[in-house]
């Protein structure tokens, strides 16, 4: 049977993945939807759109995985557990039938790493709900994923304030 | 004097422009920042956001501009007239220093479709208060806004869910 839902990938080396996931979010929101965000690495999302989701907290579920996902860890033992932990919890949510859409952001730096298989998240992807929307952000998208989704879209940047010596704003913080 | 506010602009042919800029309105409304959003093509914002935009709306300017921009029109005297009406609006909001983002969505088009000039525009945009960020969003983006952006992205489609021939979904609606 045709999937309703979508498998949206935003990925690249620019700006804007997780801001457009955001911006999809603010707009399913918009018409109701119940939406679930994950967040595998923790402070990609940050204090301003924690602070407008408190608006939404009648439809929208916010949660922090990752905790110990800094990468720079030299127990790789305990990154894996906790990359396992949160994509089980990850695995619950998408199942749940609770949810018109799901933000898995930055999931794609599970794969990436080692600490979960794309064959494995692929399998639970497929089988979500029919009408569930999934939006998976991260560089570094793999060759399933994107074979799989329905939508990709590569942000790149072509210019960033950083490289000009311009440092991150307060309300905007890219 | 360094502006501190940024002149960001997301360009290319892909998804997630307006959806990106959406994001960050949601961000900045978090930290309290006054937003306002001049959308100069019809319809660029939807159902969704709109809903969605009136749970902000002691923070939340929205203006709907280019009644007539269909781009269809046999009159292109009143498309330009139009075109200008729109273009002298933003340049109040974006000068009253009363906002803290304007997001100028669609922008683009104007110059590409000879209705306002490049220099116009990128006046008004450099003369800007200075702790203004304004999102300039729009296939076309002219070589003038790009080399005075403190940021852009090129949103790249590689996989559009239309092309599928899947139609854009309720709540998702690309």
């Amino acid at each position: 049977m045709m999937k309703k839902g979508l498998l949206i990938v935003n990925t690249g080396n620019g700006k804007g993945k997780t801001t457009a996931a955001l911006g999809m979010a603010f707009r399913a929101l918009g018409h109701g939807m119940r939406v679930c965000v994950i967040q595998f690495i923790k402070g990609s999302w940050k204090y301003g759109e924690l602070e407008s989701a408190k608006r939404f907290s009648d439809l929208l579920e916010f949660h922090v995985m990752g905790k110990g996902f800094t990468w720079k860890s030299e127990n790789i033992d305990e990154d894996k557990a906790a990359a396992r932990d949160a994509w089980d919890f990850a695995k619950v949510k998408i199942s749940s039938n609770e949810f018109g859409l799901v933000i898995l952001d930055e999931l794609t730096y599970l794969v990436k790493f080692g600490m979960v298989s794309e064959e494995e998240i692929m399998d639970i992807l497929c089988k979500r709900p029919q009408n569930l929307h999934v939006v998976v952000t991260g560089r570094y998208a793999g060759e399933q994923l994107i074979a799989n989704a329905d939508l990709v879209t590569q942000m790149v940047a072509e210019k960033h304030p950083l490289k000009n010596g311009i440092k991150a704003q307060k309300g905007v913080e890219f």
